[in-house]
């Protein structure tokens, strides 16, 4: 199994080859030549296929360790000007972010929030105070300020990718979840940021902030375990190192979620879990993306 | 830029379509059909095209809170058998990482370190304990004990998939990279597991274990910093959140290692850490693999 001999491996070099690339659906690359090369897909389709995606897609994950949140940064990295959009920063983490997003040559367009958290404040704020014309984004059940509100279905375009507003209601009553493209040029698998709806193995509890079990366990059926089961699921939080999941391992695996209805609202209403104790600083906050931090502080 | 009304996406749906595909090295897929998709590869070669590997590598990473160390899995899950290999595992977070090999009906047949750690205990004896017929690997310059000792060159093959095995000493005098391998089926951009010797915007400390800052910095120029610049670099630790860099952004950005050898030794030398608070009961027990750990409880 292990050749422990010296082993050169130059003669085996995957040779791409360069076509006219023009099915983009923008026809921006319409005119330029691609360097197209292969790339093997599971006929299985198996859950276990995993870190697949588009190079167009520029993806970090960043945590935050503090409330353990993930931010996840994606931009096109193919467009000239490397349009880029951060999911829930956290505010601690705002400079770590930024200075990130200088140094790989990104233009962020979309500071974007998949609810009102509870946990952490927002690096909403802190971003619209520091990046000129970047939107901050939100849904509209929400009920929290924000420059652009969306709704589900809603398309969000940074440059020829695009992520899908799902609604995910039940944690809070303005979650959503947001998916990257069905179409070409859009990452595969497709990947879900799916908040505090879904967590690995978990979910977001549901007593406070309008939450509710029942809408919670039809969001997450109807709007998250029908994607592919090879769909990567990118969590608002973990609190044990896990970094991703699958649709199909959370249909297997939820200890939770794949209860029905009944047994999952029992066992939300049995968690016992303690009042939260950023709630009373970070809703306040995050309800105006934030802002009110700044607010707070003077200049 | 943001398209608010709804959007069915269903007419864009990427086809594959089915070939034949021989080109496999083992042959194993020689007479099997294999669905192949486009990928488009960045002809800029951009640092900042990230999150590309083949989707018959299954990849997760995973976080130890404590000791901010990075476990990695690896499977070829294309292989009926889907073989895998752990790397850095923590004894903390065994039980966590054997029940997502199992959840994922994975055989894992290495658990490998990059080095002798002296932040933490390795996983790796109580997973020989779990796993019957496991082996351990680490490198031959360690002076540690393992089932199986590495060398530079060396090729450690899971399935269709291997590692090649890159001398890095510095940080330790036995340090290794594990890189994904370069070929047809390999993942591209290859991943570089790199252990201490190179921590994102960071590298490890030389003040112990026969560190040696000089060596360090020749370790990281010749080995790491040689592969292309897209290759994905994996950290054994990260403090702030960070997840994964790019061989391009390192040599632009990391601040110790960009600057010329006097300077990187000065850096080093100047550190002024506290004493690595785990290393008289880590290094004892990792020079034999963690079992050391086993050796001391009852059973």
């Amino acid at each position: 199994m292990l050749n422990l001999g010296f082993i050169r491996l130059s003669a085996c070099r995957f040779s791409p080859f360069i076509i006219n690339h023009s099915s983009s659906s923008s026809g921006f690359y319409s005119s330029q030549k691609q360097t197209i090369s292969f790339a093997l897909r599971s006929q299985m389709g198996s859950f276990t296929t995993l870190s697949q995606s588009s190079s167009r897609l520029l993806f970090r994950q960043l945590f935050e360790k503090e409330s353990s949140t993930y931010t996840y940064l994606l931009a096109d990295s193919f467009h000239p000007d490397k349009p880029a959009l951060l999911i829930d920063p956290v505010d601690k983490t705002v400079d770590r972010d930024l200075s990130l997003i200088r140094k790989l040559g990104l233009k962020v367009i979309y500071a974007m929030n998949t609810h009102v958290h509870a946990d952490h404040i927002t690096g909403t704020g802190l971003i619209k105070d520091k990046v000129p014309g970047i939107k901050s984004v939100i849904s509209k059940a929400s009920g929290a300020k924000a420059d652009v509100f969306v709704e589900p279905g809603d398309k969000i375009t940074f440059g020829d990718l695009f992520l899908e507003v799902r609604a995910t209601p039940g944690h809070t009553a303005g979650c959503v979840t947001y998916v990257t493209g069905d179409g070409p040029d859009q990452p595969q698998p497709r990947m879900a940021f799916t908040g505090d709806a879904l967590l690995i193995r978990g979910c977001g509890r549901t007593d406070f902030q309008n939450g509710n079990s029942g809408q919670l366990y039809k969001s997450v059926h109807s709007q998250i375990f029908t994607l592919p089961k090879e769909t990567f699921l990118y969590p608002g939080h973990d609190y044990k190192g896990f970094t991703v999941t699958t649709v199909g391992e959370e249909v297997l695996y939820n200890p939770r979620l794949t209860k029905d209805e009944e047994t999952f609202i029992s066992i939300m209403q049995n968690l016992s879990l303690a009042y939260p104790k950023m709630i009373d600083v970070a809703v306040p906050a995050n309800v105006v993306c934030g802002l009110q931090d700044l607010e707070s502080k003077p200049n």
